[in-house]
Order: structure tokens, then C-alpha cells, then sequence
């Protein structure tokens, strides 16, 4: 039930797009690289910059959080009705490394445009996507002549993504008072092309472990002592290949107990995806598809948990042989979850999984490494539809489904706050997000402002 | 039919002895170490003080032999007897590293006499071993009244066995014409106990070999790929879960064939050696046996063929966790092989067991890291009964039969000069070999000359 006129939204975007591109270079330019001790200062400055940005949007609260690592900034708009539902956006300011050395055609942190494209460090990961935002809500007051937004906006931005979020769920948890929404969007994902706009309904969780495996004492002669005593090595090879049956599942059992499987009609919206096997191979650099038998490859990556091993290390290394027993042998094993698994519950499952398969004589030890739910959004969600609603107003195209193989905060936000979490990008895969030349497509860039400015009324008279 | 007054050959020895352990105090002082290269010149001083003792023995024919590494010694004493047979010795003048600092109680190259034993890198591995053949062949001249020896005798001492010996499968070819011989007996071996005289009768070979397996060009992200293309990490697990089958015995289809298996009498005779598993476990540094059904642990290290992994590596191995998916992994596989298996079939048996079980998606490459043939002298093979008849002399027991897992130059003799290899050590498993405080007993020292007194005698007298 829209009253924004979409004409105005875009005439107020056409007139202030290249301010809004200027300022977003000036951001651009600060290199927020969260994983560098060096560049500290930097990500401050950039937490500081964007919240002068925001309280000069017209964020009447601007707040600069700390945390042990580096900053997060928090801003407010309440919508001043008190019928509005609350929203809140989530991005991060943080870059991943990068300097021209690596492969750069320009200064990563000095930005170009070229070819309707912004070339910068953060370009689309994530500075672009959390600035369309600033854009979107000015837009949305000028197109509906409102002084606040139709919604309570509230604007989390962490300053440690690319360093793997350490101190977020706990900035989360103290802070769930001043964050408590309706919904979290998150700004910090992509779209399947630039011509298929894609909303992103979920993403998957995330089990992380270390298995240390002890045979004999030290390295032993294999001559001496080979085909007589348990080998750590094979033993954690042989763990290993019991991952998975031979249809590719995982066979840790109950691992598939309580899955949410896909319903026929996300299936069906799945192989309607323009998707190309052999492409989407070359993006993986990788030579056959294999996976979960009776699933396709979008299937597995987005909506099937799995087991995969990160690394596996035991004995010599060097070059040449050396005929020993390894006295150890480690496994970095992870589990990507999705909806209807309990991180806890399959940590218990593999632990017991790895005793039963271990023989006598080779002790062990498993370490969890931290764990993230996955989340979910059913396609029916009212939030989820004012989001598809709206970016099929900016994008003047039919708005479909993807999920994302990966796990993030977003997890947080769901299980902390206890709200459903929708995912708002223009990014596309060609944007290079860690790697060299990342950029941003300007024309969707401005879709994102387009498809916010209509959001907020779209949401803003919702029943949430 | 020994015409060797046992007690001319025992006075002899007691005569002698001390002058003999001077001697051998003063090649131990040398510090042989082939591995380093600032040792060098100690190696070529160890080879050339040992061919001048050699002449001083008597050898009429004493040489150097140089290597592209470290110079061998060669002697030669003739019998005089056309009819008499040509004995070839086997040992190593060179040693392993060793530094009063590894933890040694006492300077590793001043040997010290203390309690029965003397202490010194080598004193066992294998200068103490190659030195009781110059008393003995000087004790069996002086009780036969001979002025050569019943046997055509030849000693080969390389210098390079703790470095592999690199260079010695070519020495012996180059010089197959002056080594030619009826038997080879190798002095760098050990006995059960000091009071369970034992002969060794085979060594296992050995078939090394690195597996690389290759699935993405680079590491790639295990969320956005995870469960949808082959892991080379789990491919190489697999492949190792795949060596064996759930008896423990080796599945590269056709690895056994025309293996030898143990006679009845021979398992038997190793069922008698006095063996307490508990204590070899605890030599083992290991918490349990694991290895071939329907074989005890003796016959699996000494008679039964194996496979071991020695290193597996792929993707990460630093603190906390990872998702990737590795774009390689790695295998070092060692196969101990037993009499009636050919390294170079089982090189081929690995490859297409390798080529089978890999997935669509993974390129692999198996590099082979040499090979050594297994030795076997038959219990009724006349000249390991001489052997065991003049150790039952010189020991006053019965004599019994081991073999060796381990793998060693022994083969080389064996293929190249196509003579069957006996093995004719003292050392027992307390000598500390490549461990501080390498020690040996004076005692097993001086029944190690006396065996060899009387086997060149019994030799001279054997239809070989």
C-alpha cells in the first residue's frame, strides 16, 4: 500500500547521486582494514566518519560503540508514530586488506570510476552497500514529504567483520535493548546477476571443530613397527572418509534429524535461476560438480548442510619420504547447518561419532571452534514480501530467491534479538569482494538507494 | 665339521682383547657423521685409519673406494684354496649425528668403558660390529694355525648408510666383478637378547611413494562451495581408508600375490621367542596392536607385507579454524614389502588402485621414492646353518631366527650380485641406535669375535 510516487524518489536520486557518490568516496578512501594492527586508527576514523555522516543525514542519534576491537557505529531515526515498526540495518565499515601490489589496476583507497563502475576496497564489501542507506532514507522523506522515516530505522555498523566478528555477539547481547527491532536487514550480501534481481532468504550455520589424534609417543620407525601398531594418520584419514556415505550425505548419524528440507516450490524457484553449471564451476575453480546425491548444485550449496574437511595434517611434510608412524595427526573438519539444526546438537552428534570410530590405542581430543545458527526466512514473511515489493519497483523486474552457502552475524542479530533476519544487496559476483578490483555497479548501487527509499513506506505500513 | 679347538680361539681373544678395544676406541673417537657436511673430512679419516688397520690386520688387499659422496673401504684376504668359498662382509663406517648436548651422559665420540658396556656413537651402529671381524679372522688363523683364512674373505664398509646410502646400489654394480662372492653376510644387525642369541634371516623392502591429489586451483570458500565439488583433502582420506580393509590387510588388489608366507615351522619358531607384547608396546611408545588378522605381532612386523602412511597434509594447519575448501592435498605412503613381491609390480598395483578411486574433479600424480627389494635366506640354507652352528659355539645357547621390518642395503648385495644375504649382528635392542648413549656389551662384542673365529672355519668346510 504505497503512496510514494516512484517518479520523486528518482528525481531526488538523480539530483543528489553525485554528491552521495563523492561523499562515498571520501569514505572510500579510508583504509578501515580491520585485520591490520597498523591501520587501528584507520578503522576509527572511519567509524568516526560515518557517524558524522549519518547525525549530517539527519540521524538524530549518532553513537559510536566500542567494543575490545574496534568500533561499531549505532544511529536512530525513530518514525515518531508509535503504530511504526522498528527496523534494523545491518553493514560493517571494515574492509578486508588490500594493496596495489596484490594485483590492483589502481590504489585500492583511492577510488575510480570507470565504465559506470566504482573501483575501490569497500566498494561493494561493504561500504557501498551500508551507504545506500544514507541516500535511500533522504529520498523516502523527500518523495513522501514525511520528516521522520515511516519506520523506527536503526543502523548498526560493525567495525570487525572481515576480521570474523569477535566481539559482536556480545555487542549484540549488551546492547539488545537500544537494537530491538521488528527485523534486521542485512546490507552485506549480493544478488545472482545485474539483470536478475535476487532477495536472500537465508543463510546456512556453521560448526567449526579440531580433532587431535594420538598414537605412539613420538614418531615411530615404520620398518620397526609398521602393520603392528594404530597409525594416527590413517586412523584420521579413516574418520574422515566415515563423513560421508556413498551418496555424498553426511553420515554422521542424526546429523539430518529435524533438516528443514526444501519445499517443492523453493525447489522449483531454484531451477528457474538462469544458472549455468560449467560457469558456475569456473567460479569455483573447481573441474566436476560432486555432492548430496538427489539434490542439485544450487540445492547443496545454499539449502543442504554438509561436512567438509578445512585441513588435515600428520607426519612428514618435507620432501622426499621418511619412513615413520606419525605420533599425531589433526583434523580441521566444519559443518555448514541449515535450518532445523542445532549447532550444540551436532557437536554432541560428531563427538560421539568420532569415539565410536577411533580404535583402541589412539587417544584423542575435539575442539569446537565456535559455532553460528542458521537462519531462515519463510517466503511468505510480510517483511520479506515489502522487501521483494520494492526492490521489483526500483529493479522493474520480477524479484526472485537465492539463499547464501555462507554464515554470518546475521545469525546473531536472529538468535540474540529474536527476529527474522532479510537480506538487502546489489552486489553482484563479479564485484570481487576480497580480492583485487573490487568494485560496485553505480546503476545498481542507485537501485539500492531506490529500492530503501521505497522500503520504509512499503514496511512502514505493514503488519509486522 | 669345525676342526677349531674352541678354546685356542677363547685365549686367543683374551690375549687380545684389550688392545683390540684401544683399537676400537680409537675409530670411535673419529666422528664419522656422514648427514653433516662439515664432517666430511672425519668420514674420509674414518675410512682411511680403518683401511690402514685393516693392513694391519693382515688383509693383503685394502682400498678406498670412492663415491660421489663418502669413501667406502674394501679388503680382500685371500684363502690360498681354490676350492675354499668367497665370504663378502657388509658394514658401515660411518654413524649417525650425535652431540653430548641431545642429552648423551658422557662426550659421544670419548668412548668411555663403564659397567661391562662402552659407550659411544657407534660403538654398536656399526663400528663395534664391523671391527669383530679383524679379531675374529686373526683368532681363527691363530687357532687353525692357518696363515689365510678357510674362507676367500672380502669386506665392503660404506660410508653413507645413515645418510641412505645414496651412492651404494652403484658402488656394488661398478664393482660387482671384484665383490663377486658366494654369500653376503651383513654386521649391521642385532639379536633378540644378550641371552637369546638369535639370527636374522630377511628384511622386509620397501616402496615409497608421494600421492599429490589437485581439486580447485586455489583454495576456495567452503560456504559458497561447500558440498558441491570434490574436496582433495577428503579424497585423500579416502584413498588411505581405502589401503586397508577391516582385517587390517592391505586392498591394493593383487598386493599379495606370490607373497611367501610364513611355513608353519618358522611361525612356530617365532611363537617360541621369548615375547612380551607389553614390553614391545611400551618400545612401540604405543597404547595398543593393531594390524594383520590371523597374524600375531611378530609375524605382521617381520613376515607380512604393510602399508603406512608417513605424512598426509592439505589446507590449513594454523590455530582456530578455516573454511576453505584446499586446492591440494598430499600423501607419503611407504609399502614394506616380503619375499615374493617385486617393488616395481607393486608401483604399478598402487597406481591404478589410486586412478580407481578418485572422483571426476581430481587430477592427482604418484612420484615413487625408490625402492628396496625384501631379502629371505631359507632356514635350511647351508650357510646361515653355518652361522647358527658357530653362534651356538661361541654363545654356548641355541640359537633362534628373527627377521628385520626395516629395509636396508642388504637388498642391494642380494639383487646385484644375485647371492643370497645372511645377517650376522650382536647388538641387542638396549644398544640405543641412533639414540643417546649408544652403547654396546662387551661381552655380545667379544662372543661376536668368537662366532666369526669359527665361522670362517665351518664356512671353508661348507659346500656352498
Amino acid at each position: 500500500m504505497s503512496t510514494t510516487p516512484d517518479s520523486a524518489v528518482r528525481a531526488y536520486i538523480d539530483v543528489n547521486r553525485e554528491a552521495f557518490l563523492g561523499d562515498l568516496a571520501e569514505w572510500l578512501r579510508i583504509p578501515s582494514v580491520s585485520a591490520d594492527p597498523a591501520r587501528n586508527a584507520d578503522v576509527r576514523r572511519s567509524a568516526e566518519w560515518l557517524a558524522a555522516k549519518l547525525a549530517g543525514t539527519g540521524f538524530p542519534v549518532t553513537e559510536i560503540w566500542e567494543t575490545p576491537g574496534a568500533p561499531a557505529v549505532f544511529a536512530e531515526w525513530p518514525s515518531g508514530d508509535p503504530r511504526a515498526p522498528t527496523v534494523l540495518v545491518y553493514g560493517h565499515h571494515d574492509v578486508q586488506p588490500a594493496d596495489i601490489g596484490d594485483g590492483w589496476d589502481t590504489d585500492p583507497f583511492e577510488p575510480v570510476t570507470r565504465d559506470g563502475r566504482l573501483y575501490a576496497r569497500g566498494a561493494a564489501d561493504d561500504k557501498g552497500q551500508v551507504f545506500f542507506h544514507t541516500l535511500g532514507v533522504r529520498a523516502h522523506l523527500a518523495a513522501t514529504g514525511r520528516s521522520a522515516p515511516a519506520v523506527n530505522l536503526k543502523l548498526l555498523v560493525e567495525g570487525e567483520e572481515e576480521s570474523g566478528s569477535p566481539n559482536f555477539p556480545a555487542l549484540v547481547a549488551a546492547r539488545a535493548g537500544r537494537l530491538a527491532c521488528d527485523v534486521a536487514i542485512v546490507s552485506d550480501t549480493g544478488m545472482w546477476a545485474a539483470d536478475t534481481p535476487t532477495v536472500c532468504t537465508g543463510m546456512r550455520g556453521l560448526a567449526e571443530c579440531q580433532i587431535d589424534l594420538f598414537g605412539p609417543d613420538q614418531d615411530i620407525h615404520s620398518g620397526s613397527f609398521g602393520g603392528a601398531v594404530p597409525n594416527p594418520a590413517t586412523e584420521a584419514a579413516r574418520l574422515v572418509a566415515a563423513l560421508h556415505d556413498a551418496d555424498s550425505r553426511v553420515a554422521v548419524p542424526g546429523f539430518y534429524d529435524g533438516v528443514t528440507d526444501l519445499a517443492p516450490r523453493e525447489r522449483e524457484l531454484f531451477a528457474e535461476l538462469p544458472f549455468d553449471e560449467n560457469e558456475w564451476l569456473r567460479t569455483a575453480v573447481s573441474y566436476a560438480p560432486l555432492g548430496e546425491a538427489g539434490h542439485s548444485t544450487l540445492e547443496r550449496i545454499w539449502a543442504r548442510p554438509t561436512a567438509e574437511v578445512n585441513g588435515i595434517y600428520s607426519g612428514y611434510q618435507g620432501p622426499g619420504g621418511k619412513t615413520i608412524i606419525p605420533a599425531e595427526a589433526h583434523l580441521k573438519l566444519s559443518f555448514r547447518l541449515v535450518a532445523g539444526q542445532d549447532p550444540e546438537k551436532v557437536q554432541r552428534l560428531v563427538a560421539d561419532w568420532a569415539e565410536d570410530h577411533l580404535p583402541d590405542g589412539i587417544r584423542h581430543r575435539i575442539t569446537w571452534l565456535g559455532a553460528t545458527r542458521p537462519c531462515l526466512t519463510p517466503l511468505d514473511h510480510p517483511a520479506l514480501q515489502s522487501v521483494v515489493r520494492s526492490m521489483a519497483r526500483a529493479f522493474g523486474r520480477e524479484v526472485r530467491f537465492t539463499r547464501e552457502g555462507g554464515s554470518g552475524p546475521a545469525a546473531d542479530l536472529q538468535d540474540v534479538l529474536d527476529v527474522p533476519v532479510l537480506f538487502l544487496g546489489i552486489s553482484v559476483p563479479s564485484d570481487g569482494w576480497h580480492s583485487v578490483n573490487e568494485k560496485v555497479e553505480l546503476d545498481l548501487l542507485l537501485k539500492g538507494v531506490e529500492t530503501t527509499a521505497y522500503l520504509w513506506g512499503d514496511l512502514g505500513s505493514s503488519a509486522l
